[in-house]
């Protein structure tokens, strides 16, 4: 029984994208660990990106950075 | 002091749900363990169904064909 | 399909203790929003007092003033 | 490699104060523990005032009964 | 910069199986959504089985359960 | 009513230094964000070094490559 918490920024991942992650760890615990899919829980935060630091910095700032 | 997070898909609880859960919780931390409310931090996160995964598949397509 | 985590001093919890807790918060999230139990999930952490902080100090030094 | 989350009401913090808190983290981290700073993540998360309860109640109504 | 946090019940998993965990899901999230594995951090919790609930019961009990 | 939890890895922090986090990240707090200290929590996580992955490895193997 399984609960999963995956953390990303919030930088347009579609539905898609996400049933992918949900699909792929839920199927990861299973072959690595034998875990039932049926009790394994994921959940995905997307977090703003004024909210998520690295280095000491906003990955906004970073963000903005990186395309000039 | 306990601290408790309580993850919930958001599907539409209400303040007085959400009044009743945070009550509901900090009385039983006291009666079980004698942990005194001053000091008991409740938080309630609502998940997107398109964000939590149960079973390899997104709340969203279950909650679908579920209606149907 | 809830997902609890309950965040406590380690301080001597019994068994007992913990199963009251996971079975009262798996029913209240049942009374107040109809959560079914079977896929609802109680994780409880015991945290060491010295990892512990409130009001600045570490847990085990606000015990250690109580008990004097 | 620290990981380090914040969870706040949401109260307007402004994102100034939001790269003050993962700056002073940070550098916290690596004056006490001499913590890389390429590797260390803080995520704030901030909480409705309706879903974070102390004392058994919602901060919402602490903050309605604070003003009068 | 993905952070992944994986809560699994201590029940024997191994060195090897931790990390086919962390490789798989850092692996996932470069594959989905192209993050860099240098800044994918993922954090496995064993949680007692006293400790983690399910359907209002402790694991502990449901495997003496299993076993009879 | 801050609550923060700092996860580190498991590597020989001293009661002091957890002491020195715990009180640095109460002060941020105050000093950000006007947050009274009396109702700061932090939670520091020790989480063993097997259990740690980074750039899809466990911090187990990258601190045996760096002794060598």
């Amino acid at each position: 029984m399984p609960y999963v918490n995956i953390k990303i920024t919030k930088e347009g991942a579609t539905s898609e994208q996400k049933a992918a992650l949900i699909n792929g760890v839920t199927q990861l615990l299973h072959d690595v660990l034998n875990k039932d899919p049926a009790t394994t829980f994921v959940v995905i935060d997307e977090v703003d990106t004024d909210n998520w630091g690295i280095a000491g910095e906003q990955v906004t700032v970073i963000r903005e950075r990186e395309q000039t």
